[in-house]
């Protein structure tokens, strides 16, 4: 009959471990302090085979450096491959909000490793003579090296997810770009009539941003490329051999696939935190604009009465418990809530890396809440937002015709023929008195009807031409 | 055999739905429609029962008023009392972050208790002809009504709970302000050596700021008593009766033995979001109050051996995985994180205020997501600062009277004898040369060594007495 | 021939200063230490005059106390007199930005008031022996008390100002309350045409919530009427007499006519600045709320052919430098950016309170020139607004009314008749045949004629009654 | 005798304009509007001289494709010329608070060099006939193009100055990096003895994080020579010759030398507000990175005799109106509030441009101002930084060496030799005890006496090799 609790020690002395988990005292001691959000670090996968990869990594320098012998880095491979395809991940159980600026991450890491390794070499969890979290998992590492290298490949696997995702968003609006393409409509100012253009400009115009958008995005990846490996506690490399560094990184690019490489400054790269500000702001940005643009999306299909009533989008479930028939733009909605979301985030983020001190930044826990937390929100709304809302957007086309022509705002393609002052009598008078531009032009003789006809038709409308007197 | 799905059909057409499921099919298009954050509204559960308590208010109120048969009105009931009581919370599966103003979340409530009223009743789920979440569990409601009535009542339950937590940190405090009273030490501005005061006095001012921060709390916890309850879609209280505002308020008082009142101008207190920024800029000063201190707590023991050191925190985890006997002030640390994450959260509701249009605010549903988190991670973290940390906290007395000999600035007590050009001198000459204030003093005559061993005895340090020539 | 220069000299050493200028050595190295912003701390008079009844106060207690002599404390307070009434507020002229909690501005002040002294009692600037900044004008103070008294005197005057202008407001959207209580029109939530409401409603609904902000700002003005005077430097009172305290309060208290109190907890007060947070918190509130208005302003005076068009705000300048006729809603316009404005100040509030550290917060120079800068663009924002914008706006009846007869949305208030399955089914044929909801309900005989007029009456949209089956 | 004022009328009517003034009607109106922050937008010089250069490239286009006679086309470029040689900056008189979208900025230039080309054509101003602000010097743009790329033309101007003022600081940190590169010292995470470093690592690392975001500042300074001049209203170039965009832009490329291009998608240019962004996030990034090593230099310099005490700062002026002899690091403290004013800034940016609707964001001015704002406070604050802070740091030799070898930290060096587990019996025993590191791991024979000295050897300390058993 097996024992229920195997006994574990530590700094602060002993504790019971049950017998069934894989991490150790060190862990289940954050596990207690921290009971404040409920979130585990497995919330996040990615995050999980990171630390196996750069444990893995570690394990296979320290083989070559001589630091570990050769079952026990197998062992411990074995057991980050293990990890890496999926298993364990429920023993990754402290709380996402903790202090000591990952610690208890990587500790959490170390003791499941060091028990899967004991396992696989026929030992009992827990006799950590054979395989020591510290001593051999943790071997050439410090947290403050060891976390932020498995932060940043988590943050490379999820921001190219997310670039995948803004692909797909982006190609259906420049889809929708096509489709709109002929249809004109009143462009606006300040929510103001302006002049004409195209539905088919306005959304290929958001397939545009959102081009540039995914560049910084790929711009900012870039940054987490540069690891800190080998840097140990403060970035002198303390007990680390010479060769840990460039040996770990090179097994570590081997393993994921990732170009990474050594800071030129392993001091500085210790407490820097500006790839995170830089990834954060710029996935605020992104945010900011698909906010911007779910804006416009609501703006466009209000209605379907007393708004613009420009575009349908589809009808994705009942709007209300009272009104019948009313149907809400509910998926950009939810995409603004997104966007509020990330630039929150970012705060956070901010404050949290004001208050690194010195050597490090012991706040990087909750740097990555919310870099992981905006990534998933973001990638989740542009797959959403792309195949439950712009997908299937229709345009009103009469709607959007008779507005251009009942419009004041034509009169400025007027302005190079009659001038501006002229111009302007001719809107005042049109808005005064309800008549169109069209007769109030002709009727002051102002421009020939073959010329006015020109101006105004909906080709020149549509991608204009300069015509002067 | 029972069958395992059931028909439903809504605005937008049919759909099966799980039999073993009491949400129905404007659940599910919700559920499918914002696969986001992967967290239901089911982990807020307080929110849950609020709904529970609006829903039977306005079923005994519809009863009272003639609008629900007694039969579908007590098995309403019934099913709310069931929820209370913990039951069906699973079945609140729709994501936190949702479009529609909190349409989704009050139509999961009225799908879910319709068909518990269902079964209390005899009947199979589904058969919405006897109980209709429409027509029955939301009569006289909107969503724009009902919602904002059960998060302001959630709101209540959540920041008494809060206060709670606060006076429990707060009573820690003003323990150690008085174990500590006697405990002579520099206190210092800018970092800088300022003039003595007690550690006591440190610990005592903590306790007050956080008993003016409860005050704050609570005066803005009145704020979400005054609900809208009976306002419908936009305030007009259209398809609600006259008396049903007063009578489900008067029943929703009893319920809840929260003092609720009806607002003034309803058609306001349906777009305004006023209370909810409140609430949001009460719990962020508090937090950036809290943190601030969690700093102070930091520097106080920061060393042992090359910082302040005037301070022990209890130790609660090894704190490096390769820096043998290091303890770090993780308890601080986290809370300083929670506080970053309180601060970015009312930002994301700044922002959905503000986007607030017309008759009504649909961004409910992220406030309500940054409400409930900065509750809950503040209440979690004043009882995990109190127990953990505060509570444990011991004072290195000879090292704080060490640093009140050795200093300068007890030299600014001299200033009402010798004047402030006489005490800069001193300063400046125990700076340049390591020498004391005591001795420079004496040497110079410029005041007698009785006035002098007066001025600087610890009892007049600690409590100052005005000593002028 | 008078000297153009005098000599000063202070802990560093000795310079030059400009003999005409009535500030000294400690302000000109302050001035040439924050060259940044080029605001000079001037630019708030109410600040300045503040620092005179702070200095007044002070002197007339000392004098009571026997710490200055009757020709000394009598030449201050005639300087702070000639302060208050306007002079030599150019005097004041170390930047808004400023490291050191306020020392450089308390210094500019004691030294220009030290000089105005002296020439009042006939000697020259700079001989202080007869008056000096620190032993004299300074005289049982500290910066870190006099500048945060100081600061909330001011604070009190302007947030007076502040809600005198608000009041401004709030009076002329209830005037248009009253004016367009019977034009009938569509309410809409989430842009969708929602159901009848009147626009009088709506502008009261504006009236109401900037009331309910005048009671919020009014209720923190409150929290700034606590003063640390008497503190000294870090709140133990070092250096002043006992009684102090009470007395130079009573003498602000009489000079002001501000209902100023002691604090409780001097040492908690001297870095506490949660008053500060809280109204920045509230001025946030208000001014997020003012944007909201600001936005449904620009929405409901959309168009004026393309868009909803119920309102039209007064023109106050051509819209455009290239469409002729256009004219843009400016002035809510510059509103909003003014709530941007002061949700980024609180930002800066916030990070600058984060960051006190143990007795003192050295950074509320940050925090007083965003409060300051909100409570001006706030305080000008609602006098423009109300009287270049709300005074003049005119409602389009006949638009408003067509929307509401052409309108699904009316629909709704037959629910109780013909229950929310019929309504549904008439709102969904109306929307994709494009009939009206009348002709439809009396097609399907869902009702008789008398009890649809009835229901649909104006009069019964405008103050729906309940009218069911 | 000339006259006092001449009348000048738009679409609004007539207006008087003092005949003195450079600008127009439509700039009296909009300084009346607009009486807010009482800043006008002359502030910013570089601004007026963009302005200058886009008026000058659009006249030289439009001379060339013959919209404008060469006598008004030269009189406009020398108009321009005496503006950008800081002439009737005077004149721009509207504030940065404006509604409109930069329509008042645009007219208030377009006026003033159309009143300064008549002058110098020998007309009189207001004479518009002979060259109008709209038909002349606005030919061929609108508002929406041009203020937009004058933006950028000022935005290039002044990251160019912040730039070279980021790379002053940075090298005053990297010639601190080499002077103290000897200064052995402990390295601190939270605050707590970690192992030992040299003061010149530390400050090595600050050039090389200041270097990085002179990199980052680069990247998004490229991304404003992308400009829309061209797009006129919204984009679809209305009223603008086919080749003017291409004209107008190669000569504002001469003109200011910056490789100035169209931007692809001129509809997309006209509203994005993401190099705005983009810019705002970088300046946030390098802002908090600043602050963050501030707090350091503060925390390093924190004493001098019960603090941490390795470095000194230069004394820049008394720190204190009561503590004789008391300096404050003043300068760093300055600089965290400009840091947090550049946080703010950024919110209120984010907050405008998620503001920004359909074909325009109207928002712009106050996201001009703020990083106006921005860049003037860094540009300054690091210069400020550089010379009052940086360059006059001493080091505090002996104390740093002393608190390494009093440290428990060095324990760690041994890790590799005795083992983490005997490292923590050590650590421990210690910190308990007072005694030693190195006397108790000789007491307990862990390791021989020259192997100790080898691995505690400063040389070893400050270049760590890697000794293990």
């Amino acid at each position: 009959m097996s024992k229920k609790y195997r006994l574990e020690h530590d700094l602060l002395g002993e504790r019971e471990v049950d017998n069934d988990c894989y991490y150790g005292v060190q862990t289940l001691r954050a596990k207690e302090n921290f009971e404040l959000s409920g979130v585990a670090i497995s919330s996040v996968s990615s995050l999980i085979d990171a630390l196996a990869y750069v444990k893995k990594a570690a394990a296979m320098a320290n083989l070559e450096l001589g630091l570990l012998s050769s079952d026990v880095a197998h062992a411990i491979c074995k057991a980050c491959d293990r990890i890496i395809d999926g298993e364990f991940h429920d023993q990754f159980v402290v709380d996402v909000f903790q202090g000591g600026a990952g610690t208890s991450t990587n500790m959490n890491a170390n003791e499941v490793i060091a028990n899967v390794a004991l396992e696989i070499m026929g030992f009992e969890k827990g006799d950590y003579n054979h395989c020591h979290p510290n001593n051999h998992v943790n071997c050439s590492q410090s947290t403050n090296d060891a976390y932020p290298t498995a932060f940043r490949i988590a943050l490379h696997f999820e921001l190219r997810k997310l670039m995948a995702s803004m692909l797909v968003l982006q190609k259906e609006f420049a889809k929708k770009g096509e489709e709109f393409a002929d249809v004109l409509k009143m462009g606006r100012t300040q929510l103001q009539d302006a002049v004409p253009m195209t539905l088919g400009q306005e959304f290929a115009a958001y397939a545009t941003t959102i081009s540039e958008d995914i560049d910084r995005v790929f711009e900012t990846h870039n940054l987490v490329h540069e690891i800190n490996l080998g840097a140990t506690a403060i970035g002198t490399g303390l007990n680390a051999p010479t060769d840990y560094a460039r040996l770990s990184t090179q097994c570590l690019r081997n393993l994921t696939g990732i170009p990474l490489k050594t800071s030129a400054n392993l001091v500085e790269a210790t407490w820097d935190t500006g790839a995170y500000m830089q990834i954060s702001g710029t996935l605020k940005r992104f945010a900011v604009k698909l906010s911007k643009i779910c804006n416009d999306l609501r703006l466009l299909s209000s209605g379907p009465r007393a708004g613009f009533n420009e575009i349908n989008l589809p009808k994705m479930q009942p709007g209300s418990s009272i009104m019948p028939g009313k149907v809400n733009p509910v998926i950009p909605e939810v995409l603004n809530q997104i966007a509020y979301q990330v630039v929150g985030g970012d705060i956070a983020i901010t404050m949290a890396s004001e208050n690194g001190q010195l050597e490090l930044n012991v706040m990087e826990p909750v740097i990555a809440y919310n870099l992981f937390q905006s990534m998933k929100l973001l990638d989740k709304g542009c797959i959403t937002l792309a195949n439950k809302c712009i997908s299937g957007i229709t345009a009103n086309r009469e709607v959007c015709r008779k507005m251009v022509e009942n419009s004041i705002g034509i009169v400025t393609a007027l302005n190079p023929c009659i001038g501006y002052e002229n111009s302007t009598a001719v809107a005042k008078e049109a808005l005064e008195t309800g008549a169109s531009v069209y007769d109030l032009v002709l009727e002051k003789k102002l421009i020939s009807k073959e010329k006015l006809d020109e101006i105004l038709s909906p080709e020149n409308m549509m991608h204009p031409k300069f015509i002067s007197v």
